[in-house]
């Protein structure tokens, strides 16, 4: 035993019967202890190991509790039968992405307001009742509820009292929720737009609506594709269609909500980056216009970081029951001290400042991204997509191969995404750069990057 | 036009556009202006407005582009006809629960050591770099995951390493997930507790797992009921069973185990207050004895507040890919501030410190609690469950009425769980209530309370 089992006194942190416990526990583990092999008693070992036998009764009563020794009563202390744990093999860690600089999706995380967030959340954290840390509304904290209903009723132009917003894990959170309560419905055919986001195609699949693609144009969905589908459901991204960036069409709207009414269907919008306009104000929320037929979908990702994971719903008044029991059953509801943080932060106005503040420096790096790329692949052309967002698409001539292109990049250690990632059905090829969070000379360097790829790409055909 | 537009130059905050914009916006909403009126031209409202014509043209351009009027040229400017929203009737208020002393599953919220959170967050705001915050592994942050392997290593006797951590929203998530997971491999019966947990069990259900009761003992779940299951999954409290509050019986683990391999079944440990053990120190997980035969569930509810919604698995390697690809599908990760604050604090042993400053508390709460119950109604009797936990279980007299005695404390604003609720089928009646967030005093004040009740029911028979 004296092998196995290694005391010290000078361990002051850990007790010696903790010590011999974990030791045993280990021991047993990695079959160092086999099944059946027989303990010695607690007199002898405590003997040996030079400890009060009570620290070896408590060891051994511990791990008979836990299921890794047997006592039988005559027949003393003997490992115990149970499975053994297969020793798995480590998976290799999670990939990293080598260069993040196009990244669609991200927004300039180096202006992220630390001070201004952390401000927050201390005075939430000083002027919390105790109550307010236990279970709470699934649904989200009421001050965020009420924060975000006048905020988008602002910024978006939504008709949503604080009585219909749902606070999210994400944006994400909020469509599989939304996909999940339109299944439970009855729903089972969902138009999703083509080119389209594809993360969200999948999370509607994975709750069980199949995804039927629909053109997009300058124009965004062509509404008068939906006619010909037979399909109950439909997400759609009006203020700026991910990834080809234009803005659904005034006749469309309205041709798009004849058809949700005349189907019976649902519309989730999703209102992903629509805050980021540098042409204009930004083009209302769908959602306005029917509130009672759209579910509308936002979050804080590209406004402040996707790594808070704040997303709100707001909830025609017919499904309210059955998006809060989803959100229920789900995960209970959203970490509490987060929302209430951007609860505080959203009141204080912080957010409308931090936009304020970091729209001219993305209407600059957009405007660096589209010089760059005019300077150093001009054979390219720049999607006609408005000028909103935080990714410009840019369509290859027919002598590029995509594919071959991303794996060059790739090779190089450059994470682009190009539009057959977005694609259901086959179209022309292109590329997504994104601009968020890249300043303009490492944007300049990044597309001198991409022509050198481009012209190895070539070069290897 | 005057009659539905008021225009202000003393409000700075708002440009005159946007003023005119946002009324014209809610006249159409609210009906005042109907479907195909004609709205006077540019010019005409400009003037009447006093305000130049690029503001009425500006505003008409906005309402245009976001469906609410249409431009026709020639035609002038008119109302769309797209669907109204119908005026939706306010829900009522979320209900909020009167009396919450007597909860079962909520710590001692006064005792969340804010200061140390905060200190936490600020480490981790000054020190993360800016493409933390950005999209990240779904699986949870590689701190907070290492800190969690290590933690759970320790205190609770889980094998698993940092890779096999998956971070969820709360223990709840981490049930949903592993019977998503579990019911796309192919498991259609899930065996529960009974009594156990209702909303794990309605989790389970909402996630396509029928639940299949087991009956349960003071040595926690009846294994040998298992055997006469079509089951092939199980749902288990091994540690403290929720509600009757027994630990599972060293025999009883190595034969649930042997009926999991017979049946390749898999087995979610829901180990959600294991921590809180008064007389000795808490048994070691089950999953330590077959870490590729259950997936462990914990949470930071218990430990710490439910409002943080922390929670997290330990998951078979054979299930890992399905479990993240099943939280990725969800949310794309839980928030990640909140993720590494719970990283740091658990690395500057934080939580250790915390639990050994509540465990006393807790101890000396549960006493005061039976003690209250033992001097006002000696005629209810005290589970058998262990010293452990946030809650006891009372069992009822055969002349009192469960309904009828919670019926009655709810209209005096007491909120109280039966066992009943806890029951797939009828037993013995009983109470449970929870000690975790009342003081020795406010408990015994409850439980006077309590005893008036039940003599106020009893009268009422």
């Amino acid at each position: 035993m004296e092998l196995l089992v290694a005391l010290t006194r000078e361990n002051g942190r850990e007790p010696l019967h903790a010590q011999l416990e974990r030791q045993l526990r280990e021991a047993v583990r990695s079959g160092r202890l086999a099944s059946g092999t027989r303990l010695p008693a607690t007199r002898v070992l405590a003997a040996e190991l030079a400890v009060s036998r009570g620290v070896v009764v408590e060891a051994y009563a511990q791990l008979t509790a836990e299921g890794y020794l047997v006592t039988r009563r005559g027949a003393g202390t003997t490992v115990a039968a149970a499975p053994r744990p297969a020793r798995a093999p480590t998976p290799p860690p999670h990939p990293r992405p080598v260069a993040e600089d196009f990244h669609p999706g991200t927004p300039d995380l180096a202006s992220f307001p630390r001070g201004a967030w952390l401000r927050s959340l201390r005075t939430v954290l000083r002027e919390l009742p105790d109550d307010g840390l236990g279970y709470a509304d699934p649904a989200g904290a009421p001050q965020l509820r009420g924060a975000l209903a006048r905020y988008l009723g602002r910024a978006r132009g939504v008709a949503c009292g604080p009585e219909r917003v749902l606070v999210t894990s994400g944006l994400t959170q909020g469509v599989a929720l939304a996909c999940r309560a339109l299944h439970a419905r009855g729903a089972r055919r969902i138009a999703v737009e083509d080119p389209g986001f594809t993360v969200h195609r999948a999370v509607a699949a994975h709750c069980g609506l199949q995804p039927v693609p629909v053109p997009v144009d300058v124009h965004g969905l062509r509404t008068d594709a939906l006619a010909a589908l037979d399909a109950d459901a439909l997400l759609v991204t009006p203020a700026h269609q991910m990834p080809l960036g234009g803005v659904l069409a005034p006749q469309r709207r309205a041709e798009l909500l004849a058809w949700a009414d005349a189907h019976d269907a649902y519309v989730i919008e999703d209102d992903y980056d629509a805050e980021h306009r540098y042409d204009r104000e930004p083009v209302g929320a769908l959602q306005g216009l029917a509130p009672e037929r759209v579910i509308y979908a936002g979050c804080a990702s590209k406004v402040l970081a996707p790594g808070l994971r704040l997303g709100w719903l707001a909830v025609p008044q017919a499904l309210w029951a059955a998006l809060e029991r989803e959100k229920t059953l789900d995960d209970l509801g959203s970490p509490l001290l987060e929302q209430l943080t951007l609860a505080d932060f959203l009141e204080r106005g912080e957010l409308d400042r931090h936009l304020r503040r970091t729209r001219p420096r993305y209407r600059a790096r957009r405007d660096a991204l589209i010089a760059a790329l005019a300077r150093e692949l001009p054979s390219w052309r720049i999607g006609a997509g408005i000028a909103a967002g935080l990714h410009v698409v840019a369509l290859l001539p027919e002598t590029v191969d995509e594919a071959a292109l991303l794996a060059t990049a790739a090779e190089r250690g450059m994470r682009l995404h190009g539009l057959s990632w977005f694609r259901v059905t086959p179209g022309p090829a292109g590329v997504v750069p994104g601009f968020g969070n890249a300043s303009e000379p490492t944007l300049a360097r990044a597309v001198a990057q991409l022509a050198q790829v481009a012209r190895a790409a070539d070069a290897a055909r």
